[in-house]
């Protein structure tokens, strides 16, 4: 097959853009043209990241969309929310599409997005046809076609992927979902914070946004509501561990009726039974999120307190990949009809 | 005021052990004459960590309780649980007093220890004469008078702490409890453990015992119980952080009634009115467990989340401070009547 | 291509066995067929390593040479140092090639090897017609031929190839070098050892094996002794990073004529220029681990302090790839006359 | 003893000011009177820093010399080099002293400074009646009395510490001076850096500043110069550790006549008989930072590598005490007439 898919990354040297560069420059159906990069054009991205030397040594250009529409396909957008309407507006309509990595095309409702995020959503016209990417949850064939594909935030899609199964098959009580989730740091991307310096951060685990107020909220009550077919609310709250990726989201929630493990399992292996990326965890190891690191897998172990009636999820990714980069590579190929792993077949590098 | 109290460390090389090492040769009432180590004795302290170089360098001695039972005052014990039954006997019958940082004494019950612990309890004479050595929740009387202290487990303490005034004050759905608690490596203790190797633990987080298996479970709740005057039941889930330090624990709970977070601050402002280690936290900087490194204070922050009603309890600790050895310190303070914070003032190492 | 190379790993479940099978798994002309492993053997590689699940599911087998001996073209043993001549032997006899992994062949000085190791090597016939594997050196030819391929130690091969363009080139004063080298805790392998414990590596660095006692320092001597044509002695002090993978090595040397950095430059493009793996670093980014992080390269970057007249060379390796498993199958690749990047495509995870 | 030294910090708010903070606040014979923060005032401290909640609660309060001069008798400096020359001469006029933790008078020769940091001294006047503050190497006396203190710099500490006996004693090769020095990430300060990014430092170790430009090195070879009564250069090759904490210096140097490891541990003990914050070690242990960590202590230990005649010198320090907050403070003892060691007898802790 040659590359016939000729793709730009815009916002190339942030931690997903490069993830996005690391997981397309050996990806055998894409042909990475393009690296845009306000901070540093001029300079090749191998200057930036010396790792990259020898084998991607792309120029960073600024970003001029009349000097690559016309020799592109699709293009990733890896850039913090609320930029660049114009630019959108303009691939989609010249008939190129956008993965977009952002929030910007999440949230369904604009209402909801303004609430949380205290900005106006930047075209209503072209959420019109934005869709959610999360394949495993069953908008495969609308991710196909669209050309415009809002990429799921990290933190929602472990709680998501974790809840999914239940949620669907209508067997919790809806009221008791609880997401408790631990991050690295490379989730708050490669911008100058003090709460991201080293010192800072090791040898140290913190709470933040504490009390249900992180923008990733609306995203998993808006998937998890359209699956249960009724509203629901959820609470979560994140937290920081001392590690550059991954995340690990522990979901509890109550079963409506008495579950055995075995139910519990039966549930997610049914639903995810053509989930390739999905992989549910029998073994006695400990779920840890060095098991997918740097692979686009979500792992999930199930568990059944029986002395208090709880049901425990783990859901494991790697934030880059499932949880960004990987999960976008991921919805491109659904979008070209090409096998959904194509490209993704990363091991895990342990230690 | 002189050296009054002489007392011994029987397990002075792990990490407990050399906790109370490090608190106990700066403690301005307190000789510490004998360091006891199966494994390192004929060797001085300082030969197995030359950080004590300079500042405590006795000889570690074999377990010989006659060689110093007549020179000492009061012994503690740092060791696994179900050691030297005879050895806490002969003290206790000569009228030395014990702080046992195991958890041989916590459990009242010795049927409730057998189910949990999986083997008998060393002594059910002398559980009767035991105090569980949690003083900020009320048992200050006791601990005093005992000649056996039960110093609390670190993840009970943070837990225990977290939830105490709720509980007291029937503020909560008792059924509603789930505790998410995250801890340091050194919890494990300084043993030879593949799952504590830095490679497997480095740059990830697992969750652990999950399912309500964690032996911390029944103290939580035989003390919670007796705070509610009725039975309760938990749901804990345990997970390790790469660090080496620290507990944090993000505990949920439902309210009963309506509480605002005015509400919610001033139970704890109350209950802890009189309780020197305990820090609640009004900034709006991060919990985090950096913030009491080194130190026996348990900082806690509490939070409403008015949407799910759902209340959020954040309570910190260093796991070998007070979540072992120094509470150790402090229940020998209190138990000779000294300012419970003697020798205690330590201020955390930032960063 | 076909998968021509049936391949069996004996020591599978350490940190380099682990490795070489992240790496076998996707080499397009090698079949993983055997996986052999005395402490797990009957599990299968993913009940030990869950991140392999649904990747490489092999069952671990107990090492019977005559099970496997008749349906394999190679074996890596993946071991500590004397083990197993007995079966290397039968390997060789039968037209088998090896790939080892550990120190049995690397000291081409029988008496050497019993001076540094305590013990005697275990072979001194196999000793013979063993090659010692670091193709930027110059034996590309024997490394096609032979069947007993003894691969490099992690140190070794940073040292020596930070060094190889100058004292082949006869540029700097022999008596002059010092070797100051830095590794990952996976050096250290997947053992039992209190060293290794997260609590003792984490936020500490330690110098060991100080005074030139390790033992990769007769290998390097032996190398560059080669290299020189004249004997050669080094002086190496290790150190231990807390981190899991990678080794940088900071060499001093001192040019015996005034040497600029252009000429010193010069000296290691021409050498390197085949040398697909060699990386030699002209940008101003601090040369670091993690920019060869799960990758073959080998990183090399040149100062001059001119006010000393002291050349400076820094080399970064993963320990674990350029260090061990990748170069075996780098190896690999020449003795089977494979482009010598053959499944060594790899690019560094960053962050 | 009352406390009757009234001090301020300025720069209370970085890494080394909050040291200062941690320090003084438990120092017998200081009042911790004035915490001035240019970015933080009007805040407590404990605003910033909630782990000083209940311990210290200043307010942070704007540099305005005239508020504070009459009621204090000494300031540590906390800032960069370059700042406040006008505030320095005030005070010295006004007859208070003052501790600069910056490079301000490190240097006696305003040229060199000059040449090494591209800008010119802020006051010669001043830097005349500047003092070098390393009481280990005999300017005791003169510390004693001066009221313009040049606090040393870290590496240089742990550089010159390390070396002073065997320059002193004319026992090594001056040409021979080779200082490989690897620090934890404090040592930057608490400033936004893409460098000091979590993600960028973890998992890695990198070298910078390569090629003998570090600004450390003239204050090194002022020093020694100095010891050894004619003009010393060194190589010094600086590193970056991912800890926050502590500085390891590798030292190579070459004897002029064959010495025994007992001369060499000689010469240290007679140089050092008085120094109590010297450990010289003698124990098996690697000599690692976290030995040190949170203490005054520097410690060294001495190596002989006979096969190519190199002495091997480790020492380790806490970049953020003996290398500048815990020095400041031995400095202000001495300068007081106190006991060296007073308010600095912390114990590492460990893990």
């Amino acid at each position: 097959m040659h590359k016939s898919i000729a793709v730009g990354v815009i916002g190339a040297t942030g931690y997903t853009g490069i993830e996005l560069v690391r997981i397309l420059s050996l990806h055998p159906n894409v042909e990475l043209k393009y690296l845009i990069s306000e901070s540093y054009s001029t300079y090749t991205i191998n200057n930036i990241y010396p790792h990259l030397t020898n084998v991607i040594e792309l120029e960073l250009i600024k970003l001029d969309i009349s000097q690559i529409i016309d020799t592109i396909d699709l293009v990733f957008l890896a850039l913090p929310h609320g930029k660049y309407p114009e630019i959108a507006k303009e691939l989609i309509d010249k008939g190129k599409r956008i993965i977009d990595l952002s929030a910007n095309w999440r949230l369904r409702d604009a209402k909801v997005f303004q609430k949380w995020y205290l900005e106006e959503i930047i075209s209503t016209t072209l959420l019109d046809s934005a869709i959610y990417g999360l394949p495993e949850i069953g908008n495969y064939a609308a991710i196909q076609t669209t050309n415009l594909l809002a990429n799921p935030g990290c933190y929602s899609t472990a709680s998501i992927l974790g809840l999914a199964p239940l949620v669907s098959g209508n067997l919790i009580d809806l009221n008791s979902i609880i997401i408790d989730a631990k991050s690295g740091v490379s989730g708050a991307g490669r911008s100058l914070q003090l709460q991201t310096n080293y010192c800072e951060v090791n040898e140290s685990f913190a709470a933040y946004q504490i009390g249900g107020v992180h923008r990733h909220i609306p995203e998993i009550e808006q998937e998890l509501s359209r699956l249960a077919k009724t509203p629901i609310l959820v609470h979560f709250t994140p937290h920081l561990v001392p590690m550059a990726r991954g995340i690990l989201a522990t979901i509890y929630v109550k079963p409506i009726e008495k579950l055995t493990s075995l139910d519990l399992y039966h549930c997610y292996t049914a639903y995810y039974a053509n989930s390739k990326f999905i992989r549910l965890n029998n073994s006695h190891k400990r779920p840890q999120t060095k098991q997918v690191r740097g692979t686009n897998y979500c792992d999930i172990n199930l568990y059944l307190d029986e002395r208090t009636n709880q049901i425990i999820i783990i859901a494991v990714i790697d934030n880059l990949l499932k949880g960004a980069a990987g999960q976008a590579v991921q919805n491109l190929n659904i979008m070209y009809s090409l096998p959904e792993e194509t490209g993704l077949n990363h091991i895990a590098i342990y230690p």
